[in-house]
C-alpha cells in the first residue's frame, strides 16, 4: 500500500528503522531545534551539530562530513542560504557533482486531496531547461517509488491542454518527454502533458472539459512550467488552505533541508522525515 | 464603507438600481439559464437574448447591439470562445478600439481573506508587456474604486521582494510602474513589488521576513507576472480552497462575461454581477 499522508509518512520511518544522519548547520533558532529533537525523538534521525562563531565554517564542516560518508541529510538552521549553498557549490570541496540538476521538490497534503502530492520547483530554478526538466522528473519518480507508488502518475503543468509552440515553446518538450517516458526513460510511470492542475487533480473537471488522459484526476506529482507557478502555489496552499509540506533539494550527493525564514517547526520536521525517505 | 464580500457586491447592486443590458449569446446551456434568470430576477440585469443556428451570427448581432448602445455587457453562452472574440475583435464591426488592452479580470471570495480579492490574468495574454501590465492596473484599480476602496493596495507579484534583471526582467517593469504610481498614473492608490503572496496577503508573514511594504499584508489586487501564474492561482483556489469567483474579460467597450467549459451557475451569476458594477 503507498504512503498517502504525512501521518503514514512518519509511521513507515518510524518502524521501518531507517535512521539517517543529519548534518545540522547552526540549529540554534527555537523552529529547528524542535524539529531535530522530534525527529531524534522518533527515531528517525540521529543529529551531529555543525556549529561555529562563523556559519561558513559551519557548512563548511556539515559538507565535508557527508563528504566522508558521515551524514546522508544536510538541515539548514539558523544560517544564510547563501552561505550554505556556498559549501554545498565549492567546485573542490563541495557536493554537487558535474551535470548533476540542483532543484526543489515540495510535498504537500491538502485536506481536498486524497494522497500527497509532490511538485517543483517553488525555489531554485526559475525557468527550467528540457535537460532540468528531465532531471526534475526523475528525482520526483524517485520519490513516488519511495512511497510505495508503483505507478507514479505525473503531470506536465500549463495553464491548458494545447500544445503552443509560439507562445509555450516549453509545452513542445513537453511531448518531448511523453515520448521518452514511453520508451521507459523514466521506469513505470504515466506522464502527461500539457494539463491544467484541475484535469491533473479532479476527474469531474477532466470529464467536463471532455479530456481524456491517463492522469485521470489523479496525479501523484505536478512539474510546474517554472518557479512563479511553483513558488505560488506553494504559497496558495499553505496561506489559503491550511496545507501540510515538506521540501527538500535534490541534486547534491545526499538531500538538504533547506527551509524558508518563517516555516514552521512542523514544516522542518516533515522536511527532515521527506529527506529521511531517500 | 468599501464591498468586502459578493452578497455585500449583490446587495449593492440591488439597492442602487445600477440595471444593465446583457446581450447574451446562445444562452441555452443550463448554467448560463440559471445565471441570467436569477440576475434578472433580482433586477440586476435586462437581458437580451441573441439565438442563431449559426453561432457566429449570433455573436455578431450581440456586439452589433453594443455598437449601437444597446448593450452593456456581453456574455458568452453555448458557443465556443473562439467564435464570439472573432466578433469582438472584427476590425471593422467589432468592439476593441485600436491600442486598448484586451484582459482577464477575476475577483475572488476567499475563506481565509478578511476581504475580496482581484487578480490578472488567469485567461488571455501570455507575458504581459509592460504596456499591457499599465493596462491591467488601470483596468484593476478602476474596479477596485467601484468597489469603494478609496486606495486600493495593488501587489505586483514575484516568487521573492527582489528585483533581477537578469532572470525576471518584468521586475525591472515593476520599479518603472511603482514610479508611475508616484507620479499618480493610476490615481489614488498603494502599489507596491514585486512582493510575493504572502508578503501581500499576510501582516504576519511579512513580519516573519521583515519586510516593510505599505501593502501591509492587506492587498486588494494581485498582478501576476504571467498567466501561469494567474490560471493556476484560479485552478488552485477553486479546486483546494472553495473560492468563491467571478470573471471578466476587459478592455473592449463593455465587459464581456467569458465563463470556461464548467464553470458553475453561481460562478456564472457572480461574472454577471462583477461586469454590472462598472
Amino acid at each position: 500500500m503507498p504512503i498517502k499522508s504525512f501521518d503514514e509518512l512518519i509511521a513507515h520511518l518510524k518502524t521501518h528503522h531507517l535512521k539517517k544522519r543529519v548534518a545540522a548547520v547552526c540549529p540554534n533558532d527555537e523552529s529547528s531545534h524542535q524539529a531535530i529533537a522530534n525527529a531524534e525523538r522518533n527515531g528517525i534521525i540521529t543529529p551531529l551539530v555543525f556549529q561555529s562563531d562563523d556559519p561558513a565554517e559551519a557548512a563548511r564542516q556539515a559538507v565535508e562530513a557527508v563528504r566522508r560518508g558521515e551524514a546522508d541529510v544536510i538541515m539548514k538552521g539558523f544560517v544564510n542560504t547563501d552561505v550554505l549553498l556556498r559549501a554545498i557549490l565549492n567546485k573542490e570541496t563541495g557536493i554537487l557533482r558535474k551535470g548533476r540538476v540542483m532543484t526543489h521538490i515540495t510535498l504537500a497534503q491538502l485536506a481536498d486531496y486524497h494522497k500527497l502530492l509532490f511538485f517543483t520547483d517553488a525555489a531554485v530554478i526559475p525557468y527550467p531547461t528540457q535537460e532540468q526538466r528531465v532531471a526534475q522528473i526523475q528525482y520526483v519518480t524517485h520519490y513516488c517509488q519511495q512511497l510505495g507508488i508503483e505507478r507514479p502518475r505525473i503531470s506536465l503543468i500549463h495553464c491548458s491542454e494545447k500544445v503552443d509552440a509560439k507562445n509555450f515553446p516549453f509545452t513542445v518538450g513537453y511531448g518531448e518527454i511523453k515520448e521518452m517516458a514511453a520508451q521507459g526513460a523514466f521506469g513505470p510511470c504515466i506522464i502527461d502533458g500539457p494539463l491544467d492542475l484541475k484535469t491533473s487533480c479532479s476527474k469531474e473537471s477532466m470529464a467536463v472539459k471532455h479530456i481524456d488522459s491517463p492522469i485521470a484526476g489523479d496525479a501523484d506529482a505536478l512539474i510546474f512550467p517554472d518557479i512563479e507557478a511553483g513558488n505560488l502555489f506553494y504559497k496558495t496552499i499553505t496561506l489559503f488552505c491550511q496545507a501540510r509540506t515538506a521540501g527538500v533539494l535534490q541534486g547534491p550527493d545526499v538531500p538538504v533541508v533547506l527551509p524558508s525564514r518563517g516555516d514552521s517547526a512542523e514544516s522542518k520536521y516533515l522536511s527532515l522525515c521527506l529527506a529521511c525517505l531517500l
